[in-house]
C-alpha cells in the first residue's frame, strides 16, 4: 500500500477529499457541540455517537429505573457475549472466541497467568519496550506472584519509531512461554506484522498474545488468519465506547477448554445462578468473566461499534490511511522546516492510525494547542505529540487546520510562555 | 434493639407508619415509572434515584461529549479516591482508606492475596457456607493459583438461618493467614457480631477481610472500630449505584505500605502518566487501583451515595429494623399459617435489611409473584424469597402490599400452573 501522492496542500484541496470521502457522513453520527474544537486524541478517548447518547438516555430510564432487575433476563446477562461477538468481527474472530469483561489489564493478567500455565515447563515471556508501560506493569505483577518460576524479557529498541524486530526475533526461543505486543505501538504509531510474528513464536512452541488497544476498529486486524493465540484491547478509543467502558478479550477456540482463568470469577461460573459452593469453569469463552459487569459502561459500547460495523473495516482503514499520509504530507510542506521530527513509519503498512510528531518544545507546544488554539492532541514524554486520525470523524481539513494551528504556535513562538513541566495529566 | 411491638396489621395502619417515616420523602426521589410495582429486590439492584439519571445525562453530553479527554483532569481521574471517601462515612472508616475499582469479585482477589503475602508462614483461610457462592468461587481460584501453599476451609452451618459460630471460632488458629465472612449473609440476612470476630481473628493473628455488599448502606458498618483488617463491597444493592456498578474495597491504614495488589495496574503506579517501563506502587490506597475505571459506572454510583449520606445511617438503620420487623409480624399472622418459614433471625440486632421467607413451593410462588401480581422479589435455591426492605425507597404499605399478594397466590393456588424449574435466572 502505498501513500497516495497530494501535491495540493490548499485549504481548498483539503476540503475537495472531504467532499469525496466515502465516509464523510459517519461524521454527522457524532456530538459534535464545538465546531471550532479540533479533535485529534480519539485514539485516547473516541468521541462520543448521537445513538449512544440516545441508548443511554433509554438504558438508564427503561432498563434500570423501569424493567429494574427484570433487565437481567432482558440482555444485560448476555451483553458482554453479545458485544463480543460484534467486536469479533471488527478483529477477524469467528464466533464464540471473543467477550467483554472488566479493563484491558485485568485481561491481559488473566490471560497471561492463562497462558503460563498452559506452558508449565518453559520460564519466559518475551516482549518489547514499545509495549504499553500498563501491560509490563501487569507482566512484572505477574513475575512476582509467580515467585520466580518466569522471568521476563523486555527487548529493547533501538530507534524511535520502530522496534528492535531482529533482537524480538532472537529473543523469542524454545524457553518462551508467550510472546506479548502491541500490535500498533502507542509511541509511533508502528505496526507489527503480526502472522509473521506469530509464526516465530509457534516454531518454537510458544504462545503470542496481542494488544490491540490501538488497533482495534482502526487498522485490519486478522486474529483468526494470524494465528494469534490470545489478544486483548480496549474499547474507549477508536471504538467510541466511552471513557473507561470495558475491555474485550480473545482466546483462540482450540485452546479454551484447557485455559483457566486465574481469577475464579462467578460470571465466569457454568451455572452462575445455581449458587454451588463449588466453582466450576463455563465451557467455553465464558470461563474468562469475573463478576458483574458495569452495565452502562457495558452497553454504552454496542452503538459505537455498530457505526464501525456499518462503515466496514476496508473502507475505514482505506481512510486511516488516506488521513496519515496526507498529514504526513502537510508535515513535510509545513512543520518538518519549524524544527520538528516525524515520530511514525513513513510506509503506510507499518503504521496505525495516529501520527506522532516530535520537537524539542512538544511539550510546551501540546499546552499551546489545548490551551489557545482549541486543538486536542495528545502528548507522551519527552517530546511527542500524538495525532490520532479517527476514520469516523476526522476530516482532512481537521487535519489541514491542526497543522496550521501547530505551525502558528511555533512561528509565532506562542508556546514561550507555558510551563516545562514534564508531567501531563491526560 | 427489640422489635417494636405492632399490633395493627391494617392497610391504614401500614400508612399510618408511612405518614410517620423520618425517611419518606426519600422515596420521591426515586424513579418510580409503575406505581403499582411493589420492587423487594433493591437488595439486588437498587432504584434509580432522579438525580444520578439527571447526573448521567450531563456526564454523558458534557464530560464526554464536550469536555472529551479534558475531562480526566476534570473529576474522572479522582473520581475513585472521591466516591470511595464517601462511602468511607457509610461504613465507619476513616479517610485514606476506601476507594473504587474493578469487581466485587477482583477486589476480593485482590486483598486474599496481599493478605496471604502478609502471613507468609500461615497456611489457612478461614470461610463458612453463610459467605457468598462468588466470594467462594474466588478463594478457590486463590489456592488454586498458589498450588497448594494455602487451603481453604469452608466451616459448614448446621442451620439454615444462622452460622455456627462455635465452629466459626474453632477454625481459625494460629495457622490462619486470613478469615473472610459475608457481613449479612445473603441467605438469611443474619448479620455476625463483626467486632468480636475480629477479635478472635486478631487473637491468634490471622487478618480479617468483611464483604460488605449485603451490608453497605442498611446496617450500622464501623470498619475502623470493629479493627477490619480488609473489606470489599458492592455499589449496585442498597448504595443504588446502578446494575453492576464498581465496587469498593478498603485496607486498613496500617496494613497500606506492606499490602502490594498482585494486580500491578497502571491506575495504581505512583506515577501513571509518566510511563515509566517499571512499575512503582503508589502510596496509600491508590496502589489497589488497577486499569481504566468504567467512569459513566463509577459517577453513577455518587448521587445514591450522597443520598444515603443526607439519610444517615442511625435514621436508616432505625428504619430498616421498623421494616423488617413490621414485616416479621406480618409474616406471622399471614403467612405462617400458609406453611412458610421464616428464614430470618428474629432478634433485630442479628439481621440485616431483608427477610427471607421459605416456603415448599416458594420457586412458583416467586414466578406468579413476579408474573402476576407485579411483585418482584428475589429467589435463591431452594425454596428462599428474599424481600429486600431498602429504608430509602420501601414503605411500610409495600411491605403490606407485597406480603398480602403472596397470600393471595397461596390462598388461590395461582402458582399451580408455573413449571418447578429450579434455576431462575436474576
Amino acid at each position: 500500500m502505498k501513500n497516495p501522492p497530494i501535491f495540493d496542500l490548499s485549504r481548498q484541496a483539503a476540503r475537495s477529499l472531504d467532499a469525496t470521502d466515502e465516509l464523510r457522513h459517519f461524521r454527522d453520527k457524532f456530538f459534535t457541540p464545538d465546531p471550532d474544537l479540533i479533535y485529534m486524541d480519539g485514539n485516547s478517548l473516541g468521541r462520543l455517537p448521537l445513538r449512544t447518547a440516545g441508548c443511554l438516555e433509554e438504558i438508564v430510564h427503561q432498563e434500570w429505573g423501569t424493567r429494574l432487575i427484570r433487565s437481567w433476563g432482558e440482555g444485560w446477562y448476555d451483553a458482554p457475549v453479545r458485544i463480543g461477538e460484534k467486536i469479533a468481527r471488527l478483529v477477524g474472530a469467528d464466533s464464540g472466541q471473543v467477550i467483554m469483561s472488566d479493563s484491558t489489564s485485568v485481561n491481559l493478567f488473566k490471560l497471561v497467568l492463562s497462558a503460563l500455565a498452559l506452558r508449565p515447563d518453559r520460564s519466559k515471556i518475551v516482549t518489547d519496550d514499545f509495549n504499553f508501560p500498563s501491560d509490563l506493569y501487569i507482566l512484572q505483577g505477574c513475575i512476582q506472584l509467580l515467585g520466580g518460576r518466569c522471568l521476563l524479557q523486555v527487548v529493547p529498541s533501538q530507534d524511535r519509531i520502530q522496534p528492535d524486530l531482529a533482537a524480538l526475533y532472537a529473543a523469542i526461543d524454545e524457553d518462551t512461554a508467550l510472546v506479548t505486543l502491541a500490535h500498533v505501538a502507542f509511541k509511533s504509531g508502528y505496526m507489527y506484522d503480526a502472522a509473521a510474528i506469530a509464526r516465530r513464536a509457534h516454531a518454537v512452541g510458544a504462545l503470542i498474545l496481542w494488544d490491540l488497544s490501538h488497533s482495534a476498529g482502526s487498522v485490519p486486524v486478522e486474529l483468526d488468519a494470524w494465528e494469534a493465540d490470545l489478544a486483548i484491547g480496549c474499547t474507549y478509543k477508536y471504538l467510541n465506547g466511552g471513557p473507561g467502558a470495558p475491555a474485550f478479550l480473545y482466546v483462540r477456540q482450540s485452546l479454551q477448554n484447557d485455559a483457566l482463568s486465574p481469577i475464579w470469577g462467578w460470571f465466569g461460573d457454568a451455572a452462575p445462578f445455581k449458587f454451588d459452593l463449588e466453582y466450576a469453569p463455563a465451557i467455553g469463552i465464558r470461563r474468562f468473566l469475573i463478576g458483574t459487569p458495569p452495565i452502562l459502561s457495558m452497553l454504552a459500547i454496542e452503538p459505537g461499534v455498530d457505526l464501525l460495523l456499518e462503515a466496514g473495516l476496508d473502507r475505514l482503514r482505506r481512510k486511516s490511511v488516506a488521513l496519515t499520509s496526507y498529514l504526513i504530507d502537510l508535515f513535510d510542506a509545513s512543520l518538518a522546516p519549524l524544527g520538528f521530527e516525524l515520530g511514525t513509519p513513513r510506509q503506510a503498512e507499518q503504521r496505525g492510525s495516529h501520527v506522532s510528531i516530535r520537537h524539542p518544545e512538544g511539550y510546551r507546544i501540546d499546552r499551546a494547542l489545548i490551551e489557545e488554539m482549541n486543538v486536542l492532541p495528545d502528548f507522551r514524554e519527552p517530546d511527542n505529540i500524538r495525532l490520532g486520525l479517527v476514520p469516523l470523524y476526522t476530516s482532512f481539513e481537521d487535519i489541514y487546520e491542526a497543522v496550521d494551528r501547530i505551525r502558528r504556535i511555533v512561528i509565532e513562538t506562542r508556546y514561550l510562555h507555558f510551563p516545562q513541566s514534564k508531567l501531563s495529566v491526560t
